[in-house]
């Protein structure tokens, strides 16, 4: 076990210990990482309370997004780093009072090969993946597609506008990761979102041991 | 001076030598910089001869489609890496007939943060934008937009369905990469692409040497 998986899986004690229900968001630069933050934050106001962990390279402008639609938001800038890492999720977490959060979404880096190679200690890992950036992504970047729980396809509403295969690109996903929850949605129409919301509620408490 | 940077600079040389103008091509995965590889071949068809490296993660999907295209195509399989480098691209050019090209674009992972760090001894560096990324991302991914020569602005037609403020995208440029060239283009519709091309013949020209 690496130094960076036992770390992770101490996170991942601290948090379940705290009741919080923990997602690692990926995506490539610009999928909709923070749009999808933002819909979930206010589709979930008065149901659950909600931390954000935004990792960038530099700036504070997703976790700014974040505070704006009501989450609790800590920035990691990582100086460069091209992921982040058990390391600074654990530097972050002390920065959240855990005890007013029962759902911790952490964005991680925009970038669809380097944040799978590393554990955080989050329960789930979710992709985004985006209707813009082709249906071939799954066979160009298996090793993403393969780590994760659950796939978001956002940007639908552009299905008209562009190249995408929706049969071809499913394929390269359940032949990577058999079974895997997919989720097409659109941020900026609204369309889906009630599926992602659904799962993250059904997700969240079963961490949490409440009846179903 | 760095081992790797030893290196490239050994390929500038001996791509220099062989009066090949190469070209280090930077994106998101699904920027479009096969799209982009495409339409160049078939624009400058019977002008300039032009002989393709594709870097990815896995599959010749890529490099594929380049050949089709018309091109001299190689493919590199990184096997993981998140980025080409200079020892990529040395073991690489010997696969190619350098005195049968005359432009050679070498299209890197698909990455907006770890090839920025790695030079490869190319003439010069080209990155690929793309509309429906959003507008922000000069200022979240500055060292990539700051190492390169030219940036093109693909997925123009996308701009009616998208919100992405040109004014704001261009300002980060502008602040972190005075005076860059741009060209706004659309690889779907052809709009744009006679300034892309245009460049790359200047550009060649000038590398090797002939009057202007």
């Amino acid at each position: 076990m690496s130094a960076n998986d036992r770390l992770a899986a101490e996170n991942r004690a601290q948090l379940t210990a705290a009741r919080v229900f923990s997602i690692n968001l990926m995506a490539s630069p610009g999928a909709g990482k923070t749009s999808l933050i933002e819909r979930t934050v206010k589709s979930l106001a008065g149901q659950l309370r909600l931390g954000m962990i935004n990792g960038d390279l530099a700036t504070s402008l997703d976790a700014d997004r974040a505070a704006a639609a009501g989450a609790t938001a800590v920035q990691i800038n990582t100086g460069g780093e091209c992921h982040l890492d058990a390391v600074m999720l654990a530097e972050a977490l002390p920065r959240l009072d855990l005890a007013q959060i029962d759902l911790l979404l952490v964005e991680n880096v925009g970038n669809l090969v380097c944040p799978a190679s590393f554990q955080l200690g989050t329960h789930k890992s979710v992709l985004i993946a985006s209707v813009p950036e082709g249906d071939d992504k799954p066979y160009k970047y298996p090793g993403t597609y393969q780590g994760v729980e659950a796939l978001v396809i956002n940007k639908l509403d552009l299905l008209p506008y562009v190249s995408f295969n929706m049969d071809y690109f499913r394929r390269g996903v359940e032949m990577l990761n058999p079974g895997v929850l997919t989720v097409p949605l659109s941020c900026r129409t609204g369309e889906g979102l009630e599926a992602w919301v659904a799962w993250l509620k059904q997700q969240a408490s079963e961490t949490h041991g409440d009846p179903a």
